[in-house]
C-alpha cells in the first residue's frame, strides 16, 4: 500500500475559513430549517430495493443528497451504517461526502466519537480536519468530560468546522446519565450546556461553532438554550413523535439559524423516489418553517 | 461497486460459539495479564520512521502483532488512527484484525461507540457482528444509556464476542460526567458497574461477556469489582502512571483472568524493533504476574 494516498494533511495556508455557525445559519436562512438524516439501515436498504452492501449505501445516500440539494441546508450521514461495511462502506461514505460538497449542502457526521489525549485529536483529524472523511460538522460523545475533547475542537475551530456535543438525547435509556446531578448542583446535560456556552463565549465568533445534540421529544431543562451561543442539532422530528409545534416551542428564542431540526425515517419513507423525497423534505421544511413564524 | 463483498451477512450455523469471556479467561492463564495497545499516533509513527499513511499504519501495527503474538492475550487497536486514513486506513485496520485472528491474539477494537435503536444495532454489526471489522471485542461509552446499547449486547452475546463498557476512564476531565449522582444515590459509574453485574448475572456463562472499563489509575468507587461477573480492561498502566502493584491493589479479589491491564506508549516508546517491544512487553507482563501472587 506505499502507493496509497497521503492521510492527514496540515491545513492550507491562505485566508481563515467561514466558520460553521455562520455557515449553518447562511445555510438555514437561504433554504429553511431542516436537516435530512442518511440512515441506510438495512431495513430500508431492503425497502428501497437496494443490496445491503457498499453500493446500496452509495446508491442509497447520494439518491437523498440528490433529492435535498437546495431544498434543505444540511444532511446528517449515520456513520455507522457506512462502517458495518468496514473499508468498502467508508470509502461509499466518503463518496458520499463529497457529493454534499459539491451539492452545496453541509455535512454533519454523525459520528459520536469521543476520547482522550492524542486519540481525540485523532478523531479530529479525522472528521473536522484534514482526513478524507472530513465534513462540515461532526456529532461527539463526553462521557470522558468535554474537556478533554480540547485538542478535536482546536481543530475544528482551525479549520471552520463545527462540532455537536450530544447532550440529551432523544431516548428514555439516557436520562440515567445525562440527568444525574454533579457537584455544581446541575444534572450532566445542564453543566455541558453551560460549558458549551462558554466555549462559544470565549470565541469572536457569532454564532459559534460548538453546537449541542438536544432532542426535539424533550421538555426544557433549567439551562436557558437561547444562551447557548452555538447551533442546535434537534434530532426526533417525525418517526420519534417531535412536531413541528414542539420544535417552536422547545427552541423559542433561539437566534435565526442556529437551529437545526433533523429527521430521517419520516422523510426516508417517501423514498426510493428522488423526487418524493424532496417533497416530503420540502413539506417538513415548511411545516418547521411556518412554527417559527 | 455491485462487484464488491456482501456486508454483514447472518451468523453461520454450528454449534455455539465459545463466549469471549472464557476465551479471555484462557488466554489469559497461557501467557499472562497485559493488552498491548496498538496506538500508531503521527508522533509514534514518526518515532519508528515510518509514513504518516495507511502503509505506516499497516507496518507499525503488524510489527506490534507479530511482536507479541504468544507473548500477550490480547492487542487493542485504537480504532481513531486508523479512522484520521478513511477508507484506506480501515482497509489496514482489516488486515491488523485478520493478522491478529491469524497469531492467535484476541483484538478489542477501542472504538468508544455508542448510539440508539437500529444505530446501535449497525454498530454491532461492524463491530462484533459480521462485518469486515469485526473484533473478539469492542469498546462502547454509556452516554446514551447502557439499555439503549442492547441490540449491540445481543449480537455480541450471539456470536461469542465481548463488550466492554467504558465506566470509569483515567483521565481527569470524566469525573464531571462519572461521579455524578444519579436518582439511586449511585454515582453514574457505579449504577452502570451494577447494570453490567446484572447483565453478567442474568446469563449462564461464567465469567461473562459484558465487561467495564476501569481506568488502572483510579482510587476504588463504591461498587466491588470483583463482583461484576465480567471482564475489566484496565488502561492507564505505564505511562498514564498507573503500576503493577495498583493494578494488583485495585483489582484485588477480581476472578482469574478476568482482569486485563493494558498499557500502550510505555510498550510502545521500545519499538520499532519487534524483538525489544517483545522484550518490552513480557516484562511488564511478568512485572503485572508477580504483583497479582
Amino acid at each position: 500500500m506505499t502507493g496509497a494516498p497521503a492521510g492527514p494533511r496540515p491545513p492550507a495556508s491562505g485566508p481563515p475559513p467561514v466558520p460553521f455557525g455562520a455557515r449553518l445559519a447562511a445555510a438555514v436562512a437561504a433554504t429553511g430549517p431542516l436537516c435530512l438524516g442518511i440512515d441506510p439501515s438495512a431495513a430500508l436498504l431492503d425497502a428501497w430495493g437496494l443490496p445491503d452492501d457498499p453500493s446500496g449505501l452509495r446508491r442509497f445516500a447520494l439518491r437523498c443528497v440528490e433529492a435535498v440539494a437546495g431544498v434543505l441546508p444540511a444532511v446528517k450521514p449515520q456513520v455507522a451504517f457506512f462502517e458495518r461495511h468496514g473499508a468498502a462502506g467508508y470509502a461509499a461514505l466518503e463518496e458520499v461526502l463529497a457529493a454534499c460538497r459539491g451539492a452545496g449542502l453541509l455535512a454533519v457526521a454523525d459520528a459520536k466519537r469521543g476520547d482522550i489525549d492524542s486519540t481525540a485529536a485523532a478523531y479530529g483529524d479525522a472528521w473536522v480536519g484534514s482526513g478524507p472523511l472530513a465534513a462540515d460538522a461532526v456529532t461527539v460523545h463526553p462521557y470522558l468530560g468535554l474537556d478533554a475533547l480540547r485538542p478535536l475542537l482546536d481543530t475544528a475551530w482551525a479549520t471552520g468546522r463545527g462540532v455537536f456535543v450530544v447532550v440529551r438525547s432523544s431516548n428514555a435509556e439516557g436520562r440515567s446519565v445525562q440527568e444525574a446531578v454533579g457537584s455544581s448542583g446541575d444534572t450532566v446535560a445542564d453543566a455541558l450546556l453551560r460549558q458549551v456556552a462558554a466555549l462559544n463565549a470565549a470565541r469572536s465568533e457569532h454564532p459559534g461553532s460548538v453546537g449541542a445534540v438536544v432532542g426535539a421529544t424533550l421538555e426544557p431543562s433549567a439551562f436557558p438554550l437561547a444562551s447557548l451561543g452555538g447551533p442546535i442539532l434537534a434530532p426526533g422530528v417525525g418517526a420519534q413523535g417531535a412536531t413541528a409545534s414542539d420544535v417552536a416551542v422547545r427552541f423559542a428564542g433561539c437566534a435565526a439559524g442556529t437551529v437545526l431540526p433533523s429527521a430521517s425515517r419520516s422523510v426516508l419513507a417517501a423514498g426510493p423516489s428522488a423526487a418524493a423525497l424532496r417533497r416530503a423534505a420540502a413539506s417538513l421544511r415548511d411545516e418547521i418553517a411556518a412554527g417559527w413564524a
